[in-house]
């Protein structure tokens, strides 16, 4: 692997493998091996354009176990916002010598850009694009429910004859995409339940079936129900109902939780807005996979870091290869 | 000891024991050895709520000459500012494998609950919270005592003999309240000398002296005054003299200095407002320990560290504490 | 060397010194080593009252190549802000046991005074004060232009027989200050062109030709013309002619490129404000050295935190040095 910029293009095998790779670290970690010498003298830039420190520090946190150096650059106050373009901060950082860069950027497409520009040689791994993917979040939330669901027998297998069921603000969200590319790509059956008018235009070619009330979806029997996270600052815009509507409609409740097998499991990205996409019983209910989630991100973060830059990474000049 | 989150309920003997520790870590750095391997692959987050550059470097430098992972997380710009709740962040971080959390918080007991909610099994240090306690300040602030008085010698002694003058606003001040606890702990006697508006309602349940004139408070000849630093923001405001005359009355200037016994120190836990609480001539004087304080809450914090992270910490997991 | 503070005092030999041991860092670099064990243990504080993510990472990567613990304190949202004196804060930091600091501060002399008051026994690397100056982007611009024209032939070689242009806001530009003074001291001849209203008064004293005519100044024939970034916020200020007007004039574009000499180099500290004072031709062209400039900024950096730190430094106290 050269970048990770997006599960829709994922190969089911790399995506294993990155799977795989982070059940390793895992495994490690359990054994309290917390630092690994790998990526020793690999330097990884953390280039934020967007505020997001769960994410930053997730990334930070695994490179770091690998004994990389890591520099954060956040894009506030910097020349990025005097107006330097994303080519000069990209052909920095590489100037620099920058092993990979991580990437979170208000933009749809900016880490692709980024990677496929020729201007850095770098690996690129997208923390989050606009509304477009968050790759490293949908590997972790396939981690946790491979690991729920098939335990210490899940090394190589995928998720086929699971189904999972998203909610949410679909629309405006790329911890959605990503997770409807890769859970689709491992053979799980995914279903999408928003308001109307959080669904997005283009849903019709997605792989999912779409519903649009909470309690027929959980109903169903999901394996996993998966909470977005609701951006307040959204709330009462156009297409958005009162909280307390939103909360009634689409929040999963102790009611609802108690609808649900007895074996599912719910998940939230977190952080998460208790009392109203989720209610604090079903956040602390044994079948809540938030905190595993957030584990398995740093060991989900320290397989990519490592398969992008461990191997024989071809360290052609970027400038070359641009030519 | 587990955590470190106020010098109230800390035993003499565990504060003797850190104390001692640092004297360890102070003779190593004096014969250069600035990096110790002691807490290589442990992860330690500085979570601070509000800004505080000199702690949080001081505990920076703390963990990165044991070896350890340092992680910065300001919760400015964070999705705790978003809405993010204490739990949901400590949970985070705990998932995240923190191993020891710093963490600065506006509302006292923040790190109280931190530490024994049972959201975290990292151990908790409390850097400043609210107007409760700063046990690290008042922890180095012993430390600087007992070396100024007993030198090479102080090991396993404690501070019985020595009078100490707290001078300032000791209403709204954290450290004057570590300070209090941890200085009576260990046998010092605690003098408070403030504006008649700047003494807690509950002080005459405190195990001090109290009074309002510094020059008397200074006749009666102290080993050691600390001199608090005025908050410039909180001038003016309804308990508060004129800067003027708080520098004439509550002020250290160099004519007060004079007053002092030869051998006493003259303290302040930094910054500094120069020509407000004490002058240049009384913070430049060969009696002043301020420097030796900042080096001081170096060793102190590498102690902290060392006992809380570096022994059999039980790693029992949190949630499973909590229940 | 003790300190690294500015170009004007700055030795020949010392100069030399200083590129060709960054020529070292650099072959280490192309054979891969990308982390050396030399300053393990030491402490380097970059220590910005200004904002600087570009300076900032490049120390920081340098230092962290070098292995020495790197700790950010910025002076926004710190004590400095809230009225901490210069003296207090680098006092704090010489406590703390920093070895280097590495300052940026809008004064002109602000790291001289650092260096020479006795506060601190660490080096002090000036990062940019006001328009004084910012040696480390000299020594970077002048190893540049070596190895461009000198390539593995450069160890021990000055700039003799050379001629640069530096064209733009020369007033204030310590950029442009610090490579007057480093480039005329390596034997090269300097030539300065600039709006009228953009010329320092004093330059009269300088070791340079002045002219106003960008056309004229190309026409001579210069081995190297190095754009100085124009500051936005400045434009239309009494002193300074529309976007639009500057750019017809003193923006070096590809008709202007093509009068220049072939192998000729075209130099910008960066960032870049593509289509003002450079255009994209110019900025991609194959004689833009603008990328190497980013890399040789990191290997300039590792030598002067290495002649700093390295070697026999004078570990007296301060204090000592002070009275």
């Amino acid at each position: 692997m050269r970048h990770l910029l997006d599960t829709r293009t994922l190969a089911r095998a790399d995506a294993l493998r990155l799977l795989d790779v982070a059940e390793d670290m895992r495994d490690t970690q359990s054994r309290e091996i917390k630092k690994l010498p790998t990526l020793r003298g690999k330097t990884v830039v953390n280039l934020f354009f967007e505020d997001s420190t769960r994410t930053r520090i997730s990334f930070e946190a695994a490179a770091k176990r690998l004994s990389a150096d890591v520099i954060n650059f956040s894009a506030k106050g910097s020349s990025v916002s005097k107006g330097e373009s994303l080519q000069d901060t990209a052909q920095t950082l590489q100037a620099m010598g920058a092993d990979a860069v991580v990437i979170r950027h208000g933009a749809s497409g900016a880490p692709h850009t980024l990677a496929t520009s020729g201007w850095i040689s770098a690996g690129v791994l997208n923390a989050g694009d606009g509304t477009h993917e968050h790759p490293t979040q949908a590997l972790l939330d396939a981690f946790t429910i491979r690991k729920r669901f098939f335990g210490d027998d899940s090394r190589g297998r995928d998720l086929s004859g699971l189904r999972v069921t998203i909610v949410g603000d679909v629309l405006h969200s790329r911890v959605a995409r990503s997770n409807v590319w890769l859970l689709t790509t491992l053979g799980a059956r995914v279903t999408l339940v928003a308001p109307p008018t959080l669904v997005p235009q283009d849903v019709s070619a997605w792989p999912v079936d779409v519903g649009y009330d909470l309690d027929e979806a959980l109903a169903a029997g999901p394996d996993a129900v998966m909470m977005l996270r609701i951006q307040l600052e959204r709330m009462n815009a156009a297409y958005f109902p009162t909280e307390r509507e939103y909360s009634r409609r689409w929040g999963l409740d102790a009611a609802r939780l108690g609808v649900l097998p007895a074996d599912s499991i719910v998940m939230h990205p977190g952080p998460m807005n208790r009392g109203l996409e989720i209610s604090a019983d079903a956040a602390d209910s044994p079948r809540s996979t938030v905190l595993e989630q957030v584990a398995n991100g740093v060991s989900v973060r320290m397989a990519a870091l490592y398969l992008l830059l461990a191997g024989e990474r071809d360290t052609t000049n970027a400038e070359e290869d641009a030519r």
